[in-house]
């Protein structure tokens, strides 16, 4: 039976588990999450993801795992997207921690601020302030990037795995949030180089399905 | 050989693994960083840490992984604390990245703007703003934990698992952000089935070390 995905095209986090199941040449069934309209927020979604947000896998009939990265370590299990060994598999989570805190809250949070998807009863000049607070977080979780990629072509040994799915999916539209990536060139080699697999898909997929 | 924790004694995430090593009885050694004086952030300690961040764990000499959650997967390989089925591990790691996305972002981050830990040079009135702002992210963690810890004892399964490890390390101080956790009775015993276990260490004792 086919793994359900409830997710939001808009949304890199939910971008990240439909790179996998596409690489991985997965069944599975997309679920639209209008998460503008709060479909994400009420207490029937909550039931599925108590902190009310997607994606959401539901991999069996009425088992529901939420959180972006944790759906990518479950699909990516006995793939070469995570590997067996021991200290191989922490530096992949490693990188997908720092993924959570320090590049989504500013990377994806400028884009969303910059896209009107949230408080949208925000003014202008707060939101403004909230940009600024996060520009400097944001360079430098590009900065720490940088500096692996121009030595390597991945963040954890010789291939792709789902530290580069989690570290793309907000990486591939930091421009919707003012970063500029030319400065980082190591970063802008490794974004072709995984959308050069010849099963990616975009957020543009998403919302034809 | 024992295994080295790089850390400072004022950092939550630098608990996680303390708390792990104590509990499984592992020999390891402190070596105490000076997080207020910059001492992460000195080319030298990116070597360990690109980000610049603590906790590292040395677990052979020369091999670093930094990331408080990436050391507790690491170390409780094997052990009670990380299940071995596919979909609890999942649920373990995903309330990890909620911890690290959602938790404390806000708790922590209130927590050190309160004590002063960092942006010393931010006006009184940029941190009351920035305080305000963090108020309603860390009210719908601890509001999530809640709705866990009302119905179960531990976050999965029926143990402590290193998901309540990483909870646990900036629920407990939540107070010192503002956050006060007379409203959640199910978040309050659950700290102290934590703090139940014969060898809980506490931030105090790193400063012994």
């Amino acid at each position: 039976m086919a793994s359900k995905l409830y997710g939001s095209a808009i949304s890199g986090n939910c971008l990240k588990p439909a790179m996998l199941l596409e690489r991985l040449g997965a069944e599975w069934e997309w679920v639209a999450v209008d998460i503008l309209a709060g479909e994400a927020r009420t207490a029937d979604f909550r039931l599925k993801s108590p902190h009310g947000r997607v994606p959401v896998l539901e991999p069996r009939p009425g088992v529901f795992l939420p959180e972006s990265n944790a759906i990518l370590c479950y699909l990516a299990e006995g793939t070469p997207w995570l590997p067996d060994d021991r200290l191989d598999r922490a530096q992949v989570l490693r990188w997908m921690f720092f993924e959570q805190n320090n590049h989504e809250t500013s990377i994806a949070v400028s884009r969303a601020l910059c896209n009107g998807y949230y408080d949208a009863a925000l003014d202008p000049e707060e939101r403004q302030e909230r940009l600024r607070q996060l520009r400097g977080p944001g360079l430098a979780a590009l900065k720490t990037m940088e500096s692996r990629l121009r030595r390597e072509d991945w963040f954890v040994g010789p291939g792709e795995t789902i530290a580069d799915l989690a570290l793309y999916a907000y990486t591939h539209t930091a421009g919707e949030g003012g970063f500029d990536l030319d400065s980082f060139p190591g970063v802008q080699a490794w974004l072709e180089r995984v959308e050069s697999h010849p099963r990616h898909i975009r957020l543009a997929d998403l919302l034809r399905r």
